[in-house]
Formats: C-alpha cells, sequence, structure tokens
C-alpha cells in the first residue's frame, strides 16, 4: 500500500501566500493562531493522519464492520485511533470554547479535515458525523441540551448522527413517516425506520447521540410538519452519565460499493424517547443549517480522496518504467523510462495537479467565509462572506465531488493494470468517491439548490456580489503582462458564467424546466470559474515571488500549472455554456415511454 | 436485482433500416443470413443472455472465482450456463465453418456478443477469449495447429486464453523474460511468469489452449525476439483427446475492483511444453492481429456494460416517486412524481440513451466493415473496408470504454443512494466497467496507436477515405431541411477533426511530444465525428419513416435524442480541438521533481 504525505507546504502556500490570514489575527480566535501555531497544528495533525489513520484505510475496507445482536464491531484499528484522536483534542479544534473546544479558526479545522479524508475517509465520517450533530445542537438546542451533550460530543466521548432518509423518502423529505408522540414529561416517543444512516450504531463511542426528523401526532402534512429530536441511545442521568439503554436498533448494515470500514445503519426507532430540538415543525429548518456545512465536508472528500489518489499515481508514474519517451530514451542506462515522461501521463497527472491545488484554494478560501461570517467586525464584511457561504455550498459539494472522482479514476488510469487490484489501493479510493456524488444530496440536487435558491436569494445579491469581487481583481491586475493568460482566461470565463446567469434568469423563470435543464452545466460553469479565479490569485502571488527572486520550486510549478489550467480546462466554459443555452424542449419532449 | 432485455428491437433498426444489410445478400456469409435468419437467431440469443446469463451475473460477482492447489472453481452456475452455450452453438456462430463453425457474418456475432456482455461481462470473457485465441491460430498456426485445435475450441470444449503481461511489462513487451528452450522433437520448454491472464485457469472447459509470448533462446532483444506459442494445459494426444498435464499452473488469483466472475490468473510456467505459432521472432505480429479483433471486443464491453445500466437506471426512474415535476405535479393523486419527470435526471437517461444507441450504430457498423474486408467482391471495398477497420479500432476501444464508463456512473447517479449498495446491481456494473478503459492496451495507448501508427498508415488513405466519405454523406444530404441540424452538425465536427489532424500532421512530425500530448482528445474528437455520422444516418432513416407515415414510436425517438446529441454532445468537439492545439510545452515543462 502506497503511503500518504501531509501537504502541509502546499497547504501553507494556501494559507499564508494566497489568503495570507494573519491580516485578521486582530478578530477573535484568529488571534490565538499565530503563522507558528497553525504551522504546528497541522504538522502535528499530518503525522497522525499518515500514521495512525492511513494504515488503517485499507484495513477497513477489507474487513467492513460487523453486526451481530444489533451492535456494531468496528475494523480491527479504528477504536483505538478514535481514542487518540478524541485524546489528541483533533474533534475539539475550532468548537466552541464555552462547552470545551479549543475556538481555532474553521479554515485551519477544514485543512485538518482534508487530511483524515484523505488518510482514511470511512473513519473520517465518525467524528464528521458528530460535528454536524454537535452543530444542529449549537443552532437549535435549549441550553440544557447544549450543557447536557455538547462537551461530550466534541471531546468524542460521545459520538452522534443524522437520521433524515426513509426507505421511501430520501430527498423529498416532505415524504417521512417517522411519528413522535408526545409523553407526558415533555418528551416524545419517537416510531419509524430510518435508512442509510451514517455511523449509526458502532463500538468507539460511550453514546451515540442521534438527531432524527420525525414527524408529531397531527401535524401538517409536508415539509412543514417536520420536527427534529434528539434522540441518545443510552438515555443520560442528570449528571450527565449514559444510563437506560433507548428503544432504538441497528437493524441491519448496508452492503456498500465502498466506504466499508463506515457503518452504513438501518435504524429501527421502536418508541424510543426522544426530546425535541428548537421549535415543533421547524426541524429542516435547523437541519438545513446543519447539511449545509455537511455539504461543505462532502465537497472536501472530493479533494481529500484525489489529493491521496494524486499521490499514489505520481509514485507510480515515477517508478513504473515501461516504454520510452517519445523524443528519445530519458533513462538509458535502463531497459525502459518511468512513465513521468509520456505526455498522457503527463496530462492525467496535471489534470489531478490542476484539480487538488485548485480545490484546496477554494476550499480555504470559502472555509475563511466561514470565519468572516462569524467574527468580522464589519457587518457588511460578515454579510458578504455569509453570501459567499450559501452561494458557493452547492458549487463546492457538486463541482469538488464530480471533479474529485473524475480525478480519482486519472488516478486509476496512470497504474495500468496494477489499478485495478486491490494491492495498489487506489481502485478503494475510487468505489470510496463515488458515494461523495450522491449523498447529503446529489449533485443534480446541489445544482437545483444553486439555480432555484441561491441565485434568486436576497435579491441575487450574493451573485452579484461574487461578480463584484471578480470584475474588481480583474480590474486591478489586467494590465499585468506577467498574469495575462491567467487574468484574461478568468475574464472571459467570468464573461461566460454571467451570460449563463441572464440565461437562466429569463428562461428559468419563463419555464422552470428550463433552469432544471440547465442546472448541472451552470454549476460546472461556476465551479470552473471558481476555478479561474482561484488559479489566477495562486499565479499572481507565485510571479511576485518569483520575481522577487524566491527561489522555492513550488512558485514555479503553480505558474505552469495555471497556464495549463488556462490551456486545458477553460476550453470546457464554451461547452458548459452552450449546453445551458440549449434549454428544456429537446430534453422533456419524449414521453416515458418512448425512452 | 433488475432485470436485463435484449435490446433486439434497437438492433434490427440499426442492421436493416440504418446498415440495409441485406443489400449484401449475395456475398458469402451473408446468404445464410436472411433477415428472419438473424431475426430468430438474436431472439433465441437474447433468450439465453436474459434467463441463463444475467440471472448468475451478481451471483459471480459476491461468489467470485476460488483456487485451490491450482485448481480454480467458476461461480455458481457458469459451468452449467456455459455448457447450455456451447450445446447452443453460441460460441460458433461465425466462426469458420472448415472447422465446424456456423459462418455467419460477424455483425451479428457481435450483435450477439453485446448481449453476452450487457447480461454477464465476466462470464463473457471466457468464452470471449477462446475466440481470440481461436483466431489467433486461424491467423498464425499451421495447417496441423488447426486440425488440432480449432474445432474444439469453437465448439467451446476446449478454451483459450492469451499470455502476454509479466510482472514488469505490460505495455512495453520488449522487456518480456519468458523463455523457450528448444526440445530435441521441435517442441518447447516455456519457463515463466505471466500475470492478468484472464481465464488462465477454471473448471468449464476439458482443455485450456494457452497462447504465450515467449523469447528464443539467443532471439534479438526488445520487440523483435518475441515468438509466440500454443501451450496446452493437457498435452493432446494424436486422436486430440488431452493426455499428460503440463508444466505449468495457476500461481494465484488476483484481488480485483470488479469482474469478480472472470478468473484472472498468475501463470507459472515450469518448462512447460509449447509448440510454436507461425515464425520464429514474429510473434508478436500475430498477437497484434488477434489484439486488434481484441479491442473491438473491448470497446463494445463499454457499450454491453452502459446498456445495462441504462435499463437499470430507467426502470429506477419510471418507478421511484420522489419531489413533484418543476411544472406541476404530473402524477397528482400519488405523494410524489416519478423521478423521470425532472430534467436533470432526464439529462442523465438521455445522455445514455445517446451513448448506447450511437454506439450500437458504430459498432455494428464497424462489424460490418470486418465482413466487408473479408468477403466483398470488389477488392477497392475491401481495402476500404480493412482501411476503416483499422482506423477505427482505437477509437472505438478508447471512446466507447470512455464514454460507456461515464454513462454507467450517469446510470448509478440516477439511482441515488441506492445506486451505491449493492442490492440494485448498478454498482458492480460500474466496477466491471473500469477495466475496460485499461486492458487490451490503456485508453492512453489506443489515442498513440490512432496517432503515432494508424493516421500515417498507407500514406494517411484510411483517414483521408473516411473524411471523403462523410464529406460524400453531407453533400448528398445538405439540402434536406428536416436533417439541418444533423447534417450541420457533423458539417462542423468533422472541420474540426480535419484541422486537429491537420495540426498534428504539422505539429506531431515536428515534436512528438505533441503528438502525445494530443492523442487522447483527438481520439475523443474523432469518436465525437463518428457519432456525429451515426446520429446524422440514423436521423436520415428515422425521418424518411416517419416522413412516409411509419408510426412506430421508435422513429420519433431517433429523432428527439438525434437532436440532443447536437445540441449536447456536438459542443465537446470545440474543447478538444482546443486542447489538442495547446500542445505540449506546458505539459513537458516541469521535472518530474517539481509535482
Amino acid at each position: 500500500m502506497p503511503q500518504y504525505r501531509a501537504p502541509l507546504r502546499d497547504q501553507s502556500f494556501v494559507i499564508n501566500d494566497v489568503l495570507n490570514v494573519q491580516q485578521y489575527s486582530n478578530l477573535p480566535s484568529f488571534s490565538e493562531a499565530s503563522e507558528d501555531i497553525v504551522s504546528a497544528v497541522l504538522e502535528e495533525g499530518g503525522k497522525f493522519c499518515e500514521n495512525v489513520l492511513h494504515p488503517l484505510n485499507s484495513v477497513g475496507d477489507q474487513e467492513g464492520c460487523r453486526l451481530s445482536n444489533g451492535e456494531v464491531t468496528v475494523p480491527t484499528g479504528f477504536k483505538d485511533a478514535y481514542k487518540q484522536m478524541t485524546e489528541g483534542g483533533w474533534t475539539a479544534l475550532s468548537a466552541d470554547p464555552t462547552y470545551g473546544g479549543q475556538g481555532l479558526p474553521a479554515y485551519l479545522n477544514l485543512a485538518f479535515n482534508e487530511m483524515v479524508t484523505s488518510a482514511n475517509m470511512a473513519f473520517g465520517m465518525y467524528p464528521g458525523l458528530t460535528g454536524g450533530a454537535a452543530h444542529a445542537l449549537t443552532i437549535g438546542g435549549s441550553d440544557a441540551q447544549k450543557q447536557l451533550y455538547l462537551p461530550k460530543m466534541i471531546s468524542g466521548e460521545w459520538s452522534g448522527t443524522m437520521n433524515l432518509t426513509e426507505p421511501h423518502c430520501g430527498t423529498d423529505l416532505g415524504m417521512l413517516r417517522t411519528k413522535a408522540v408526545p409523553n407526558d414529561d415533555g418528551s416524545y416517543a419517537i416510531t419509524g425506520q430510518k435508512i442509510w444512516i451514517s455511523a449509526g450504531e458502532h463500538d468507539m463511542s460511550g453514546n451515540i447521540i442521534h438527531l432524527v426528523l420525525a414527524r408529531i401526532e397531527g401535524a401538517p402534512a409536508g415539509v412543514k410538519g417536520i420536527s427534529l429530536f434528539v434522540v441518545p441511545k443510552f438515555i443520560p442521568h442528570e449528571n450527565g452519565e449514559p444510563g437506560k439503554r433507548n428503544d432504538l436498533i441497528c437493524g441491519g448494515l448496508e452492503e456498500k460499493m465502498g466506504i466499508h470500514g463506515n457503518a452504513t445503519c438501518v435504524m429501527n426507532y421502536d418508541g424510543a424517547t426522544g426530546w425535541l430540538v428548537g421549535e415543533e415543525n421547524k426541524g429542516l429548518k435547523t437541519m438545513f443549517i446543519m447539511m449545509n456545512e455537511a455539504r461543505l465536508g462532502v465537497g472536501l472528500q472530493g479533494l481529500g480522496l484525489a489529493e491521496t489518489a494524486y499521490q499514489y499515481s505520481l509514485a507510480f508514474a515515477k517508478d513504473r518504467i515501461q516504454g520510452r519517451s517519445l523524443t528519445g530514451p530519458k533513462n538509458p542506462d535502463d531497459a525502459a523510462d518511468p512513465i513521468i515522461v509520456h505526455p498522457d501521463v503527463r496530462r492525467m497527472l496535471m489534470n489531478q495537479k490542476v484539480f487538488v491545488e485548485g480545490a484546496r484554494a477554494l476550499t480555504l478560501w470559502t472555509a475563511l467565509q466561514g470565519d468572516l461570517e462569524h467574527r468580522a467586525d464589519d457587518p457588511a464584511v460578515r454579510e458578504k462572506a455569509g453570501d459567499y457561504m450559501a452561494l458557493l455550498t452547492p458549487v463546492i459539494k457538486g463541482y469538488l465531488t464530480d471533479k474529485g472522482y473524475d480525478c480519482v479514476s486519472e488516478g486509476l488510469q496512470v497504474h495500468g493494470g496494477s489499478g485495478f487490484t486491490r494491492e495498489w489501493g487506489v481502485e478503494q479510493l475510487l468505489r470510496d468517491a463515488r458515494i461523495t456524488l450522491i449523498y447529503e444530496g446529489t449533485n443534480g440536487i446541489q445544482a437545483l439548490d444553486l439555480v432555484g435558491r441561491k441565485l434568486a436569494m436576497s435579491g441575487m445579491r450574493p451573485i452579484n456580489s461574487f461578480f463584484a469581487e471578480l470584475d474588481g481583481f480583474i480590474a486591478e491586475n489586467e494590465g499585468d503582462a506577467d498574469l495575462k493568460a491567467s487574468v484574461e482566461g478568468l475574464k472571459a470565463t467570468k464573461q461566460k458564467l454571467q451570460k449563463a446567469t441572464n440565461w437562466l434568469v429569463a428562461k428559468g423563470l419563463e419555464n422552470f424546466d428550463n433552469a432544471g435543464a440547465a442546472s448541472t452545466d451552470y454549476l460546472h460553469l461556476f465551479g470552473l470559474t471558481c476555478f479561474a479565479y482561484m488559479w489566477a490569485k495562486m499565479a499572481k502571488v507565485a510571479n511576485a515571488k518569483v520575481k522577487a527572486g524566491d527561489s522555492d520550486p513550488i512558485y514555479k510549478s503553480k505558474l505552469v500549472t495555471a497556464k495549463y489550467f488556462v490551456e486545458r480546462w477553460l476550453p470546457m466554459a464554451d461547452t458548459h455554456l452552450a449546453r445551458v443555452e440549449s434549454g428544456a424542449e429537446t430534453l422533456m419532449a419524449l414521453d416515458a415511454e418512448a425512452f
């Protein structure tokens, strides 16, 4: 099994050179995160991911989880790794200090989470879901609920889950049937079946806190009658220690294509005791706030898996000798050249490089917006940052998982036949990656969220604000001859996105099917534009460094990669625009029976 | 597990309406294949695939093959299905009657093989590889070898394999080390290790005939010193019955991402007795003739798996109710609409429809060229058909497996979360499909074969002849207003392919890395042009039928799908051309260490 190495140098390039996060050191939580602290945290976190989590990745895939009498056993080594993770404080990195968190900025947590996913995505989902559930309680829970649950969830002593899907409803939550009947003591009896519950049952934590969507007896039909409940596996005593076993049980484990190390559970609630979180019938609102965060996390998985596949395939391409360079032997003393001399192998490596470095910049930039949304002094900065978060969430989820999956597949392809065999590890990454296009809302749902909700939000303020930011960058740098290709590329792509947006506004309102028909290509054009912005920003920084005489090879490498991005990725913009503008008519022309 | 239904109506549309194969009924083998015969053969073949092979597809995936003391046991049911297949004469369909074949046209065999792949690809590889090995013996073997082996291989009593790859060499066969030492009786002692030998060992046939590439002692280094040997598992007696066990053994089974029902073997030859096939040191030539046929077979697998994924996802999209149409309820009496009402779901279905129907037309058209190459009276027709076969082989292998894989992935996506679980069957198709981009030469190798060998062949006669055929079709139909979109789309795309070809001729010769850098996008642009031609031909036929008052809904469906192809697929042509023209400079700019 190949090694994984934490991409510390590249993270530092984005955090320090591109984002220059130290400019915010006057803000809360940033003040604790000096360049040295950030670097030390990531270095230690990287070691943990490299040495503890990554060696368990194929173990988790091959052993999977085992269910016996409602109890789930995780793969060998997972329990100990989880213990190390919680004891190291890694689950508390950017959590609220009021409840025992370390209160560091979200971008730092994101950088750590990228490495966790790269090292062992199935493992990372256990603490990841706990973080999501804790966040939902933070948003919607009462003070008593927060006091009871958050400290133990943040420390990782207890874990958490989200229970949305039922056999007959996934995307369309309005159809859900799980019911909640009030008990005399203010609690509810929850009854129903939930499926595809990641980390729903396992033996790593002392308690599992389920957040469950259910319908209170007599509630309105559809999405307006859904409430959120906290339903612990063991009902906590007043002193906070886990008590009586609740009436819920894992009824089955899903057999899946990948992420075998994570338990995907059928959860049966049979009059389980639960407590309302927030208001009656307003459960979806809380769940959606949390889900937006989860969606960014899934986008990050697209990056994390692609990074590992890139590392594997790069090592393979440097090591495997086979054939000769088209321009004559490069390795004449050996029987053949390493395959990295072949242009088509390089094409696959450069595509991966463009993606992982572009996606890293974009996710860190977005996480920084999340920090600014909550911590900036200036209300205008907070508003704009919040707008960006909302706007970019579906783009990051959809684009980074679609392209990330493609990149893992290219990484596999670099391996030739070895890529298809288990021993090289990359086929697992591809199987694991496939779920990211689906869960937390399929990528088609992300595209609808973007065109149907996020574009129109606040009178189109977010998209207009984003366009203004791009225009500002373009105006500022248009005169720089060194940056010509990147800035012109950004400008042209942004114009196409603007054109597509105008088309959507005009035609999408005229016929909603036009918006649906355009949605996926619009999302991809949006993602491409974001990458164009990130690559232009990175080229600018790298160019300045080179001009200033900095000989670190990373800067030259960034300039070449930025050029490759313009040459080989930006041409897709025209294709996406043409598809957007083709509309819904042909798509909707056939009756279902005529397919 | 969903059902698979043989696409008989669509095969008939291509064979009869589009290709009008009965125009060749004066030619040998075609004369035996009247429309009724062809239809009856495909109907019976379809039933066999639907009822016998398809139910074993998931069995094969879940059980896999088992190795014990060098003997491989195939999954439950495979042995009986193989017996039914051979007894039904399905392995002999288009084989040479001299050796017991039925001598039917190759296009008919291809239509049957598409269904076998759709129903159970891992199973289909056993008879598929036998066919390839028999073909190599037909090309290169002595009369005695043909008499001894071909009748039993064609009947399926014996099976066959191809042994090329060794641990240190796959693509670069010049490095192979397996050695052949002459024995006194004219045979050779073969010693070496071969890996990734599909169907290398199993318990379905009475003997396994291995075709093995090896180096005769003292042969020149590199590809000029490779000979081909026939090495039977049991050495046949003079009477043709299997005798003494040969000194070869299966030393291991590969653990793979997919095609678990097929035994991928490590084969150890320890002084095994083999006989030279053809001339000393000319083994690669025979192997390559056969491999071209195998490559078309792999391209066909891209289609076969996509067809099944399309059927699964279409059934799911009609059945699964979730959410409402964007333009108001279509199924108001139920809790939700079937998801086929959603434009983005339709987009995925239409992409699959474009692909499977376009690929079916292209593979059948190409198989017909193979028939004409060998059977046409006119030497000019034979030459042109042979040129097309050579030119299109890498395009079909590369484009149909790349796009076929994408289609299977879209089919999975239509299923949402269900697609990721084993019970719905589509995730197996995706795992099985992933190998098609790799074996029989990775798709990168196909692209190099196209730009480095096939374009330049015979003074560019094949490509010029293909362009002339397209120009002829365009000129003939340009005036037809009904066909405007399809014919103009073909014309524009062909011009882009011509431009890319000119660029390759100019820049590829100047710097071979330019050819390598452009190769994959050139292959895709070529594949897209072939699809544009097929869809224009199909639109023409369908339009004529509709105008003549034929109310069969397939014709309207073809016209809509042809339009969708122009709107949503052809825009990729510009992207491919831009990438081709971007050249090798940026791609080759980084040192290996700078990645």
